[in-house]
């Protein structure tokens, strides 16, 4: 017989070893920022006496009783397993009807070294209390200080899926769809739970399940019933279930002859379509609409407005839901610099849409670029409700591939001055705070969830931002390190630093100077400045950067496109002078001679070419301060991330040796002094084709 | 403070919550049969003194060092995370290089209450041996008693993938492809190794790494570079990595104006391509080849023969790797029965193919379906190298919905008696013994690798089947079960007993008495007997079941397509009569009336009928088995299996009541006595589409 002490450095052993485990059971990243990793000496010895008891007024509450126990379970988790002290315990009481606190997911969090008090308006405030003080205390805060009243800033936080029925995911690069529609209703996934966790952390709540390009049969009575499964799953999360809705349904699945939005046949079709959903799901969120645009059917085919087909849609659904309307359009036959059009189609509709509908947009005129000016309609519509549209999966900024923390792209835009909205100029952040903030998806099966483990962060930036838009990027770097990798200071703020500076090399190699859209066709990977003959110009890289012997960059002042007349005077001054611009926009905006010379003295073209060299010197950078990390972060996850830096860097050298062979043969300069060689020929460059690129 | 008892208690606790622990950390199946769960009561101590100090006579090699590791971390796992009792602990000894054992990994163990000997011919042997001793002690057996020597029946062991390059996987059910092809060589996910080490458990030494419908780029450079790294990381795992190869690519990527097999510019291609692999993976297996099938370019396209294709590609690998020549081909424009095409084309050709092919047949000579008589090849071609290619994803059998236990299926091509052979009539497992045995792979992205838990039984059964073909379909199921759920005697005997009958299950609602190919159009799932205008004839289900108002099934006796004659006459002796006929293979080789008698004195329309109630019952009773087997499992895979189970119920019904009511369309018969009353119109179940199903 072993004694007693042995058998407790034993046992504690094998807990330790259950949590750090076997080659199969290592940091997979499956746990997300809910890992709950105890902390160590005095952190943990604060935390030993939390937890003891948690009663709540109405512990039944499916929503209650989710938030005592994820509070238990992580309390348990941040104590190692332990349980909490015996006879000291600090009581926990949940009130989750104090009429006190606003409802909506405000909570208020209240501590001293007897008690921990969490009051909310509404049992989902609670909920959020429970993971905020969990996110909280996984970054050393002592409990006895605990002092949260927080409210969130948007009333909708959501997640917009492109996921496919049949599992592919558009833009997707983290494996298939989470959702199994094949085996729903009867089989919910274990994942499904996971997912609705997470959001619910974060306070995201309301998710569009399927990809705006939506197939019409979603709306059949077998998909309803899917549907319904999942909303009852995650309605304890907090969490509102909406439908990306086919315009033609009416045709594509209900036997009409149009789907024309004044028709009577249609009106009622919907109406009934409505009904028959809110018979399965009373709490459905409503319906996301992607109409007139990239092939998608919608009430222009009859010759009526966005507003026209919108409003229908608001009258099917009545107070019920909401339609939500994207504000992401090009025509074929525009020749209107395409970055306008939006502008210049729902512009004129302000006033014109239903109180129940909201119109999403972009967060730039383009679409998703590295970098954009903000979109010129926020602060231009003030009678309609505007959301902001944001992409978590990055199409543009090399997809699963290195690092590229989008917070700071995410906060240029919210804190972006539009110089409209009355006498005290709004940000783009207050325009859409009193309606809500989306993100395009990166969720897959990987089993990270994100493909890399850094875009884990994304997801977490979006839904912390969406809560409160105020929050600094680095702020939100700092918490998410913290609970995902370890509470090393100065751990954390290496990692911080270098998930601040990620977006902008992206940027510098692939977009410098506010260039855009130069990537391959399709699989949007890679750098293909040189195409130009695809059947609609401004599906053309050349149609961007324009680059000729003379120049190079997009002219949208009054002498070009004029698309700058689209902001406020006081902003479009900002922008107006090539001379005078931030340079991050220059060729957005300017077409600049070669020799053109920029602040510092450089001329155009040796900036341009130093840009690209910046850029590797980042990167080079970076892979040297994680690799000083290696003793910080579990082995799984420094080797996976060492792999996506080293392949990042190999492919900044690509766009970087690719980019400037076709600079080259355009301008038929000579590289600047200094610059590294170029290994091949730019017809080797063009040569190169990926037919198995992911995600098209 | 507490007590020492109170916190061995408490530890005690924690260390069996951290084994079923929280929501992200259930029982997700991640781990396969690799669980290595402890035993309780006396199973554990008698673990507890075993695995104190491993030693080897080489424990640098990779894949030595690699099964003392293996061995010892499984011990600990086994032990529940215990280091082995200190001063009595048994000495575990390899020695890999014992000439008394043979190569090819043949092992012995040796055990008694001091020591555990491991012996084997080379290390590849040592690692399958630490696999078997984690797998008879995770059986239950005493360390002491261990006594094992075995060796592999087969020489390939092999799993098919048919993955492509973009991560989507032909018949795939489980996610997408485990390969991420596009960020290799620089990133290799831990998933490879995990992969690895799972097939390696198993004696599986071969793996394909791409589909048979081959995209020739993946023989580029830069693919070449990606498959070395596997090759890398997957060799101390002794696995040889294979390539499926287009035939075509000598004009698809090489610039040749033909793929002539006698051309000499071609085989000039392939030789330089060979050394070009090689120089990379220098133990490079070979090459896998779909020819002259289903759209796939071959020799015949250039009027050669299979032989001359296969033996072209032979001879550029020369002595370093083999062709495995798929014999899986039928011709639209040939209007022989479809079943009887790969015979009368390839076994014409034995003798012709070169020492280093080998010529892979599928279990049956139809594709896969729920039951087919073996493969008329077997036996039949004396003079050429044989292999089995079986199925492990279940594109026939439900996919991966329900559950299909296919061990009994492989056993029933492997025992079959061919009746060929010589004096002494040869099984298919012993023609197919001294070449090997391939699977086409069931594994994907989902968390549990195979979309249901009860799919990774079905590699399991692979693996060990190509391991040793004489183990049984039950012996692998038990073992399976112990492993992946509980050593509980009792519940490892029902849960057995469930995977044993499933495949008839299966077989007896979508393809009863020998029918066969009755499924939806593209993506295979589901009822589609109604089917007949496709282009091709047999492609129609109407071509196989040839149902009329007088009678069904596919008369392929001498009055018929003939087809029983490609068997040794004592074998086709056996299915001549449909008198005497084994039922489950009665409409395979015979048309027969509606009103014919069988077996029991029921008509044939009153046991088909009952065929279907009969499969609808045995899933009732398993639904109700299981669900008295909550307590004994986890929740999470105990909630996934009931709600697969439930689904396939559902399924069931469909096929049934979709079937018969096209039967009775077909014959004008009333429903027999009894029968239970069909709900829907044929026209309903013929107008359901489902635009989204998988694996497409």
């Amino acid at each position: 017989m072993m004694r007693g002490k042995g058998i407790v450095n034993r046992l504690a052993a094998i807990a330790a070893a259950l949590l750090v485990a076997g080659p199969l059971h290592a940091e997979d990243g499956y746990a997300l920022w809910l890992r709950h990793a105890p902390p160590e000496g005095e952190g943990r010895s604060r935390l030993a006496r939390l937890g003891g008891l948690i009663v709540a007024n109405n512990p039944d509450h499916p929503t209650v009783a989710l938030a005592m126990r994820e509070l238990d379970d992580g309390l348990a988790q941040l104590r190692g397993g332990a349980a909490a002290a015996d006879g000291a315990a600090t009581g926990i009481r949940f009130d989750c009807h104090d009429p006190a606190v606003a409802r909506g997911g405000a909570f208020r969090v209240m501590a001293d070294k007897a008690s921990l008090r969490i009051a909310a308006g509404e049992p989902v405030g609670c909920l959020y209390a429970a993971y905020a003080i969990l996110r909280e205390l996984g970054q050393g805060v002592d409990p006895a200080k605990l002092a949260l009243d927080e409210a969130p800033a948007m009333p909708l936080r959501m997640l917009n899926h492109w996921d496919n029925p049949d599992g592919h995911v558009e833009r997707g690069y983290s494996g298939r769809s989470i959702f199994d529609w094949w085996h729903l209703p009867e089989k919910l996934g274990p994942r499904m739970i996971d997912y609705a966790r997470a959001n619910a952390s974060l306070g995201i709540n309301a998710v569009v399940v399927n990809n705006v390009n939506a197939r019409a049969f979603m709306l059949e009575p077998r998909y309803i019933a899917k549907l319904a499964r999942l909303a009852d799953a995650w309605r304890p999360y907090g969490i509102r279930v909406f439908l990306s809705a086919r315009f033609s349904a009416p045709k594509d699945i209900g036997g009409l002859a149009t789907a024309d939005p004044l028709d009577p046949q249609v009106q009622a079709w919907w109406r009934a379509k409505a009904d028959e959903i809110y018979a399965a799901i009373p709490d459905f969120g409503g319906f996301l609409v992607k109409a007139n645009s990239e092939g998608q059917p919608g009430p222009q085919d009859y010759g009526r407005t966005h507003a026209d087909g919108a409003n229908m849609l608001a009258a099917a659904l009545g107070m019920r839901g909401t339609v939500i309307w994207r504000a992401f359009v090009y025509q074929a036959e525009d020749t209107t610099d395409r970055t306008m059009q939006a502008y210049a189609e729902f512009q004129p509709l302000d006033g014109q849409f239903a109180d129940n509908v909201i119109v999403q947009i972009k967060n730039g005129p383009l679409d998703f670029q590295p970098r954009e000016p903000f979109h010129p309609l926020f602060g231009a519509m003030p009678k309609t409700r505007l959301m902001l549209e944001t992409q978590i999966t990055r199409e543009y900024l090399g997809q699963a591939t290195g690092i590229a923390y989008l917070a700071p792209l995410w906060k240029e835009v919210l804190d972006a001055d539009t110089g409209r909205g009355g006498p005290k100029p709004k940000t783009v952040a207050q325009i859409v705070s009193p309606v809500g903030m989306a993100g395009v998806a990166n969720t897959g099966s990987d089993r990270n969830w994100t493909g890399t483990h850094f875009d884990q962060a994304n997801w977490y930036a979006f839904g912390r931002l969406a809560w409160n838009p105020s929050l600094t990027s680095e702020d939100i770097a700092r918490e998410w390190t913290a609970q995902t990798f370890t509470r090393d200071t100065e751990t954390v703020r290496r990692i911080a630093a270098m998930m601040l500076g990620s977006r902008d090399l992206v940027a510098q190699y692939t977009a410098p100077l506010g260039l855009a859209h130069l990537m391959g066709t399709g699989h949007h990977y890679g750098p293909s400045p040189w195409v130009c003959d695809l059947e609609r110009p401004d599906w053309n890289p050349c149609y961007y950067h324009r680059a000729d012997k003379d120049g190079i960059g997009f002219d949208r002042t009054a002498k070009g496109s004029g698309a700058l007349a689209q902001y406020a005077p006081s902003i479009a001054a900002q922008w107006a002078d090539a001379a005078t611009i931030d340079e991050k926009y220059l060729l957005w905006f300017h077409r600049v001679r070669w020799d053109h010379r920029i602040k510092g003295g450089d001329t155009l073209w040796e900036r341009l070419a130093a840009e690209y060299a910046w850029a590797e010197i980042g990167l080079r950078g970076r892979i040297q301060s994680w690799e000083g990390l290696r003793p910080h972060i579990d082995a799984e996850r420094h080797a996976a991330i060492a792999a996506d830096m080293a392949r990042e860097l190999k492919d900044a050298r690509w766009w970087r040796d690719a980019s400037m062979a076709y600079w080259q043969s355009v301008n038929g300069l000579p590289l600047p002094a200094g610059a590294r060689p170029i290994p091949e020929s730019l017809e080797a460059y063009r040569a190169r084709t990926f037919p198995e690129a992911p995600g098209q």
